[in-house]
Formats: C-alpha cells, sequence, structure tokens
C-alpha cells in the first residue's frame, strides 16, 4: 500500500465485492471521476463480473475473494444486505493493512451489530447507506452518476475508529455523495419511513389492481407500483431486517387510510379534504428537500 | 353550422368549457392536428383564459357561455367532476344544432346519472374519460400529445343517441386515444383499483412520513406520492362521486398490507417473499400493458 493515503490522495486500488447496480455505479464512478488508480470487482458469479468488466464498471474481475481484496486501500460491500456482514468478515482478513471497508446495505442496525461481533471487522468498518437505488437489478443499469447530489448516511458507533470514519466520508463524498452522520438505529428507524414503508405500499398496491383492469391503469398506479418491480429476496432480507420501526410505520399508515376510509363512508367532504392537504402539504415540503430533476423525471405523468 | 360533420371531416368550430391541463391539452391537440377550424375556451375565468389562448390552446376566449357555444359542433367539458352536469347542461342549450357534448371528468355514474335526468343534455352527451392527467393544473401544463396512445373510456348507456357515440369515438380518437366502450358502473369500478386508490395511498403516504425525516426520502417515496400534489378539490370530488367502489378497493388493500404486517410480525420470510412476488408479477403484467415510454420517463430512478 502506498504511503500517504491522504483525504485528497487518488486511490490505488479499490476493491468492489458485489457488482451489482450500486456496485457497478461505484465503479463507473471511480473509473469515470479517475478516483482510483485500479478497480478490481470481485464475486460469485463469473458471468456477472464480465459484464461489469465489459460496461467499464471494473478494471479487473475475480471470484477469488482472497486475491481481489489482497492490495486494495478500501473495500465496497455491495451484496444484500443478509450477506453484509460475512463479506466484510472477508475483506477484513484479505484486505492491504490499514485498508477501509464500507457497504452499501439499506439497513444498518442488524449489520453493524453482527459486525462490531468480529473484532478484524469491527477495527476496519464504517457503515454506509447511499439513498440511491432502482428497482432494476445488475451492472447493465449501474449510472456513474447515480450518487451525484445523493445522500450517504453514515452510521458509525462509539467503537469506529476514527480514522477509518473520516476516510469514508471522503470516499463516498468523492462519489458525488452529501454525507449524513447518523447511529444505525436512528438510520434505520427513518429508512422504515422513507423508503421500507413506501415498497410495502407499492407492493401491496401493484398486487390489488385486478390484472384484468390493468389495461385501465393510470399513471398513478404506474408511479406509485415502480419499485414492487424490485427483487424479491433482497427487499425480503431489507424488512426483516428492520421489522420493529416498520411495523411501527405500517401502523401509522394504516390508521391515516383508515381516517380516509371512515372519511368516504361519512362522506365527509371536509374531512377529505382535510386528509388530502395534509398529504400535499408534506409532499411539497419534499420537493424542496429534492427538488424534482426536470431533465431526468419530468414529473408530468398521466395520473 | 355546416354540412357534412362526417367522420373523416375536418371539424368547424369545437368550444371547450374549462381550459386547464385536460381542456387546454384538447385545444392544443385539435390546433396541432388542425382537426378544427376554429376552437373557442370557455371559463369564468379570463386570466386563466388569457393564459390559455397565450399558449396557443384556443383560438378565442370568451367567459360567455352562450356566445362560446353558439356554433359549436362539438362542445368538450374539462371542468371538475362537481361542474360537468351543470356545464352539459347550458352546453346543450347553447351550442350548435346537432351538436355533440362530451366531457373528461374522472368518474362517470353520478356524471351520466345527473345528465340524463335532463332530456335536452341526453340527446347531445356522450361520457368520456381519457386516462392522462397529472398532478398539475392548469393550460401551462397541457400538451398537445397528452392523449397520444393513452385509453380514453367512452361510457354510453342504452339512452345515448347512436350517431352521438360514433363522433364521440371519433373526436377522442382523433387526438390520439384508444378507445374503449364501458358502462358508467364499470367504468367506476375499474377506475376505483387503477386510480382512485392509487391517489388514496398516495395521499396517506405523503402525509406519513414525519417532515423531519423528508430530508432522508428516497426515490420509492418520490413516486409513490407523486399524484398527492394534486388539486384537493378536485380529488374529493371524484373521491366523493366513487365512495362504493373506493371502499371496496381499500378494503382489499388494507387485507393486501394487514397480510404484510403479519409476516413481520412473524418474522415470515416465505410469507414475505411470496407477498412480494404476487405485487411483482401484477407489476410486471402492468408493465406489458403500458411499455414504459423510456426517452419520457425513465424508470431508474432511486429507490
Amino acid at each position: 500500500m502506498r504511503a500517504g493515503v491522504g483525504l485528497l490522495d487518488r486511490l490505488g486500488t479499490v476493491a468492489i465485492i458485489g457488482v451489482g447496480l450500486i456496485g457497478g455505479s461505484v465503479g463507473l464512478a471511480l473509473r469515470t471521476r479517475k478516483l482510483a488508480e485500479w478497480v478490481v470487482g470481485i464475486g460469485r458469479d463469473a458471468g456477472r463480473l464480465a459484464e461489469a468488466r465489459r460496461l467499464g464498471a471494473i478494471d479487473e474481475a475475480t471470484t477469488d475473494f482472497q486475491r481481489g481484496c489482497a492490495g486494495a486501500e478500501v473495500v465496497v460491500i455491495g451484496t444484500p444486505v443478509t450477506r453484509v456482514a460475512a463479506d466484510v468478515a472477508l475483506a477484513a482478513r484479505h484486505a492491504a493493512r490499514g485498508a477501509l471497508v464500507t457497504d452499501a446495505g439499506s439497513t444498518k442496525r442488524q449489520i453493524v451489530e453482527q459486525i462490531e461481533q468480529d473484532e478484524t471487522s469491527r477495527a476496519v468498518f464504517v457503515g454506509a447507506h447511499p439513498i440511491a437505488g432502482s428497482e432494476r437489478k445488475g451492472a447493465a443499469f449501474a449510472r456513474a452518476d447515480l450518487f451525484e447530489g445523493r445522500v450517504c448516511v453514515v452510521t458509525p458507533t462509539e467503537r469506529t475508529p476514527a480514522d477509518r470514519l473520516a476516510r469514508a466520508r471522503a470516499f463516498w463524498s468523492s462519489l458525488g455523495c452529501r454525507i449524513l452522520v447518523r447511529s444505525p438505529e436512528s438510520h434505520d428507524a427513518a429508512l422504515a419511513w422513507t423508503s421500507h414503508l413506501p415498497h410495502a405500499v407499492a407492493s401491496a398496491l401493484a398486487a390489488s389492481v385486478p390484472p384484468e383492469l390493468l389495461a385501465l391503469a393510470a399513471g398513478a398506479y404506474r408511479d406509485g407500483t415502480r419499485v414492487a418491480g424490485s427483487d424479491a429476496a433482497l427487499w425480503t432480507g431489507i424488512f426483516l431486517a428492520n421489522r420493529g420501526p416498520m411495523i411501527e410505520a405500517l401502523d401509522d399508515f394504516g390508521r391515516r387510510l383508515g381516517a380516509f376510509r371512515a372519511a368516504l363512508v361519512d362522506g365527509d367532504e371536509a374531512a377529505l379534504s382535510s386528509l388530502w392537504e395534509q398529504g400535499r402539504a408534506n409532499r411539497n415540503r419534499y420537493a424542496e428537500h429534492d427538488p424534482p430533476e426536470s431533465s431526468e423525471y419530468p414529473e408530468s405523468c398521466s395520473t
């Protein structure tokens, strides 16, 4: 490993375990921005790795974790949440001395707890979650600009080494992310509302509409169910890793829908209008946080 | 009025009552496609009419319903569902002899029942619902191609004059719509699932997320709540006009969400996965019906 892995230096070798949508986008961003001298993709499926290489997401592909991690200054874990802790343990044992290991999992508490039980992992690991994904799977949908302007939540604990934390912040920043630091628990409690609940709702909505009526589906169905096309194993893993906060969010959502139903039964125009305005106000608040990317996602879709 | 208002002839004068997003798009489509010699916009707000004229959606603007309708071969009602029946009655009395009056309301049973109680209205009216809208309001968001490839449900009853039905089909087809013919009841039962339920769900979801967490909102929230920004009065009217079918749809959706909650409580991976796959399968069926408009709405949004 080179001397002087300062925050502003170009990285030497970065290894990415799991070169799917997120891992592939990390690779593309590193290579496009010339942030690393060499990007190694590591995975279990040689075919997928070859595709990632063909797409320019990595310089080199290997199914040999030990060889792939050797010499890496940074190892990014891009595998599903159920596999992150095991892959961190492997990376911690095979990466260069002084390496940083970070992940991109959508839940953090369970992952960080598992990882901190292993001293070797704990010494090198900083949890992270770049809030940028898609219902699409695989390096074919990776984009060099996937992280630009996106929030990345970094989730240290009191046991996280300070130098690794600084490097994890610098690493995700260098890909274009805006960094927020939260505890793993605080991250999971927030994401239950802002991502996991919306996924569960999208899935139930997608399933509700009788198939013979889909020809009459409007834009509200299309947009409201987009993420329901995501990978089942990935999302089942996320839901199970964040059960408590998700049940809370589901119950609150259920109460709101119940109030809506009651207003409908009563034909109560004022109550319906008030419920609608609550949603509209929050949606408008959100739009201020995250202005529509007009060139990419014009929101003038059909209803 | 000209002789020979055949299905293939260019129309003379078309009047549009309510020149908002839908009415404005009808005007733009008529003028861009050169389907009418003259397009008159009629409304209650002179400022909005002037804007619609400036935007090229109409040739002439007036707040005088009688003058505006006089001489029109076709009158399109683009006002909210709570106003459609009254505007049809006005149009039926002031339009040229032989005129067709059609609407674009999102619900049909109540509107058609009201209209059929008035003999003058009934003799000229054919209900229609082009399934193309937006959470945006006003002629400023109108588009000449809003109806291209979109389904328009035409909802005659046994009392609808056959010649008007043929002309309504030809009219909406000429704007680019694919025509489906359904009874008003069948339309409303379907749209409760395909549009009204998704709107109620989007609204409850938008309201659920605590405001202080919106900075962490992911693409699933953004897309799942897009339509929650729509106009409150418009949607309250639609919900109240379709209470029965909507309550049924809400209850089915609630049962699915309940099953999801139960699987979470039990930590039942197989059940969660099965529920997720049901949503995914229906979402994929939908995508076959309505292939993504890749240039306009790339679905590679962030989650």
